[in-house]
């Protein structure tokens, strides 16, 4: 018998201290329990997310301090956890210190060495290096150090060999992408097999929560596990982390598989915990029941944890938000009312003169079903103001003396209004209620950069911003019926067409809203950012010509034929936006608050992107002229 | 006789159509003058900063498509450039399609195969992974493709064989980081040293402009001509590249090493240009004369060609400026006003109440001397109707119906004022103006967030935030004294003192101003940010301990005893300033515009960072206890 504890601890990127302290008590409370070995995530001391906080020496050797009170600890008890291990005599290949990203095994207060590792440690073989991952900026992998060595991975990768309870088990110990390795040269699971049997594995890692990925990890090492004919143990962290402008939520969900590749056990997601395994009686574990859900339920929970964390994080108690009467900021209000309480949410609406009284109602009926603190704040006044003032004070050329004045086009005064909404009135508010403001961008107008800079695209987060319109809706109802189990976020809202209500031509009461048709262009526009194999109006002008654009995007059927009656309608649909996505919208994202990430592909440090400007390729310009010239 | 010609480039990154057409018109104009070989920079048809436009199989296919424009018009000539290879059949490590950054020989219309590669390219072996560059994210180096063969890169790196002239020529190719290989384990020049000698060295780059990185290649190169005994042309673009958050320019100033090492010939800073050298003549010509230039020289060429070429890249012709009398604002003015013209620069000054008739002389005086557009928009009535508002209107509880009012604290109107010039009078001026308006932080400030986000942090570019207050001002004097030859920034602007002018406690008439000492926490800053060592607290103590922290941090001697007389005060210095730097300053950044970058170090995608607030190591705290334990 070997009890096994997995500690889903919550790790804080930076803060060794607290990581440290942390597990120390799960170290007191598994030995408590009777536990033999307890295992905690990848870079459960430093974190892993930390930009370039890895090139301060000081803060690695920290970490190494912390790293040594865990060691000591493990007095009567086997501790693997995850760490940042220096060579301090050499150097990556940025010409700084030597750093991996390494498995630890610590026993009676001495590390045990693997058998044929040059180091008392493990070393990351895989070093993800795609998305928000940049692991191969810092660390040297094992593949690099085998190279270096003059000898391979396999020879320096070895299971480590453990006695516990006077028994002998060889343990093979992964660093998260290690367990990933289908697109790598190396496998680092079939190089360990090369010696005695594997009693189990322990993939320790840090793995940012993304839609589906749980699902595809269970496929993925449930194979391996049978395959290896030995169970293997995923330890995950939760918690927050980020990399400047795009965050991620961890959610645990560590998970045991035994030697059928069955998955006999899942942690909770976003909670800390710490289960207790006995090696031997888990082939005869029934697996776990995993009831299917909803992805808007899982959606739901990555942004109330992210949402939560990220307030906590920055000590905010109390936020503001602006609200239109449309779908975003009502389910960003209906989402942080669940997170903060009515108390701390203040809600302003901020009519001018083109919003209508159906808008107004519904704002005010929102406030009054969450029973949070409301104020209406007009802002026609200032906007009034704003243009007289730009029109009246003279602008005078130095050299000559030419005197002119500026004359504010109706465009122009469609973003002044919505400045003096966010940087004039909700900037204000919110400093003054002791608080933030947020963004309640969508990742449709996010795509093209419908928003104003310094207007509704600021705040201190945008939470919404990774969900497409329809998955915006999908929240709204979602919430009404399974969180609040009533209509919080008013059917009117829902139904309303979505309109930024900044000029006459925006008329809700007449039907009139945004230039963005969203059953089809969320679509398009998820395939210039989320699929796999990205999308270019070269790609989509050759799926128009097959018929199959909505195949390829995945929008409903017969909706390229009912919005785009001819080719011509079609390329300058496409053409606008593509424009606006490589364009102005570049330039916009550069400037917008960090982002919650929960889809594929997040905007931010996730899909990173430069200030290029739009291009057509030679063969999508080829096409063009064909079709235009087929339908002339 | 073999003359060479290099073909100083600018590459407009993300646009293969427009650096196709650059080339096949410099290969007609080489030809012309006789050349026999030409030379182009690293990825001269898709540019270097792309972001992830790699991502797309299009762009891809799209550069392979004008590569073979290029590799058509080698006829009666030897062409060498890079460009994107993509190998469709394999994959790189994110299982996205299999791409080398890679070096192209053609000549009478085909490709030169190199002898032992496995494609008719040579790959770029060293990937830089460090600062903004993100090489190993897209690019499979030549070490991992050696490692997949089961071979090593020696074996796989050879010269190219050329026969011109009649003559046969061994070519040793190199790719930008090839020729820096200090840190990493392998030095490709040295491993192209195995077979025929080679008779030159080419290293095709798309190297980013840095203070000071020219002269260490000079150091670096020439040693390596030297040591081979062989010419070695460094074929560098020039243009305006971006990873979104920072910007570079490349200035090219492509060079040829003769064989004794010494520098033949130096092409121009960010000009375009077609040199034709003999290379047998090479060992005969005298060394270039490179006159040595103050820093300052160097900065101003770079802001000067960074900031006319992203107006361009924009389409931006009308610039904007808010202008307090300060020396950030009248730098920025004079610097825009030689890029777009006293006709398209309108500066703004914004009293309020708060405002001395001083700065708002000094503002007029610079317009006058700039002869640009002026305006004066005073903000006090808007400022205080903002306050009124945010003040009079009833903030409700909606679940009892509890009414309360804000109340606008003296710091919060500091704010709100900057806000108010920013996002009310320059953004709606500036869009009435037909331009953008500017960001004229300093890297001080943007280090500590001393700025208002939505406020004088906003702008569509930061021109000048990787310049210390110390360097600002350097710049002020070197316009005045060099392009200017009169006294356009005004001595009263250049003498006052730094000052928000946003409370009576800023008063500049009493001397009263920033909180930031600049000459020494420019200093201070610069060792958190650009010291190769970064320096933390636990650092700064040490050296505090030490009485070494002047030395260590580069400022003059006795400013710690004179600012700092007690170990508390350093120490309450040293936490505020790391407290905002780690804290909401890094949220600031996260929404700040563009920096332009000429520093070793800039903010933005070259030093990333995570928003995870401040820390203080074990040891910091240890030496902190000591220190002021001492003190008592």
């Amino acid at each position: 018998m070997l009890p096994i504890a997995i500690a889903q601890m919550e790790v804080i990127p930076g803060h060794p201290d607290r990581n440290a302290a942390t597990m120390l008590r799960m170290i007191a409370d598994a030995k408590k329990q009777g536990a033999g070995l307890i295992l905690f995530p990848e870079m459960a001391i430093p974190g892993y997310l930390l930009g370039d906080t890895w090139e301060q020496e000081s803060f690695i050797r920290d970490c190494e301090s912390y790293g040594q009170d865990i060691i000591a600890a493990s007095k009567g008890i086997c501790v693997m956890f995850g760490n940042i291990a220096a060579d301090w005599t050499k150097k990556n290949n940025d010409g700084r210190v030597r750093k991996y990203n390494a498995f630890f095994t610590a026993q009676d207060g001495k590390l045990v060495h693997p058998d044929s590792m040059p180091y008392p440690f493990v070393i990351k073989t895989l070093m993800p290096n795609y998305r928000e991952f940049d692991d191969t900026r810092h660390f040297f992998s094992l593949q690099k150090l085998a190279r270096e060595l003059g000898t391979t991975p396999a020879a320096l990768l070895s299971p480590v060999s453990l006695k516990l309870g006077g028994k002998n088990y060889q343990v093979g110990c992964l660093l998260c992408e290690d367990g990933w390795s289908e697109d790598y040269e190396v496998a680092p699971l079939q190089l360990l097999e090369h010696g005695e049997p594997i009693d189990f594995y322990v993939n320790i890692s840090a793995s940012p929560y993304t839609l589906g990925k749980n699902d595809k990890r269970n496929r993925v090492f449930s194979a391996q596990a049978k395959e290896a004919h030995a169970p293997l143990f995923y330890v995950n962290c939760i918690g927050l982390q980020n990399n400047g402008k795009t965050i991620y939520t961890f959610d645990g969900s560590s998970t045991v598989y035994n030697e059928n590749g069955s998955v006999v056990s899942v942690a909770p997601e976003y909670r800390e915990s710490l289960e207790i395994f006995d090696l031997d009686s888990l082939s005869s574990r029934p697996a776990a029941v995993q009831k299917p859900e909803k992805e808007v339920a899982h959606i739901y929970r990555a942004l109330h944890y992210g949402v939560r964390r990220f307030l906590e994080n920055i000590h905010m108690k109390n936020v503001v938000i602006g609200i239109s009467g449309g779908i975003d900021s009502a389910v960003a209000a209906a989402l942080y009312c669940q997170v903060v309480g009515p108390e701390h949410l203040l809600l302003i609406n901020m009519p001018s003169v083109f919003n209508s009284e159906t808008t107004k109602g519904l704002s005010q009926q929102l406030a009054e079903r969450l029973g949070c603190e409301y104020m209406i704040v007009p802002i026609q006044e200032s906007v009034d103001h704003t243009r007289a003032q730009l029109e009246s004070c003279p602008v005078t050329l130095q050299k000559d003396g030419t005197e002119k004045h500026l004359s504010v086009s109706s465009f122009v005064l469609e973003n002044i209004q919505a400045r003096d909404r966010s940087a004039r009135v909700l900037a204000g508010a919110a400093a003054a209620f002791g608080g933030g403001f947020t963004c309640n961008a969508n990742k449709a107008e996010t795509t093209v950069g419908y928003s104003t800079l310094y207007g509704d695209q600021s705040g201190f987060l945008a939470a919404l911003a990774d969900l497409w319109k329809h998955q915006v809706y999908d929240l709204a109802r979602y919430m009404n019926e399974e969180i609040y189990h009533r209509e919080v976020v008013p059917q009117g809202i829902i139904d309303i067409v979505p309109s930024a209500e900044l000029s006459s031509a925006q008329n809700v009461d007449e039907g009139k809203g945004d230039p963005i048709k969203y059953p089809y262009h969320d679509y398009l526009f998820r395939s210039f950012i989320e699929r796999w194999r990205k999308a270019t109006p070269e790609d989509l002008l050759v799926w128009y010509q097959d018929g199959t654009v909505e195949e390829h995007i995945g929008c409903e059927k017969g909706l390229v034929k009912k919005y785009f009656p001819t080719p011509k309608d079609f390329i300058a649909d496409l053409e606008r936006w593509w424009n606006l996505f490589t364009g102005m919208a570049v330039a916009k994202r550069i400037q917008a608050p960090p982002i919650l990430a929960v889809s594929r592909r997040a905007y931010g440090f996730d899909h990173r992107e430069a200030q290029n400007g739009p291009y057509y390729t030679r063969k999508y310009r080829q096409l063009k002229e064909a079709l235009l010239n087929r339908e002339a």
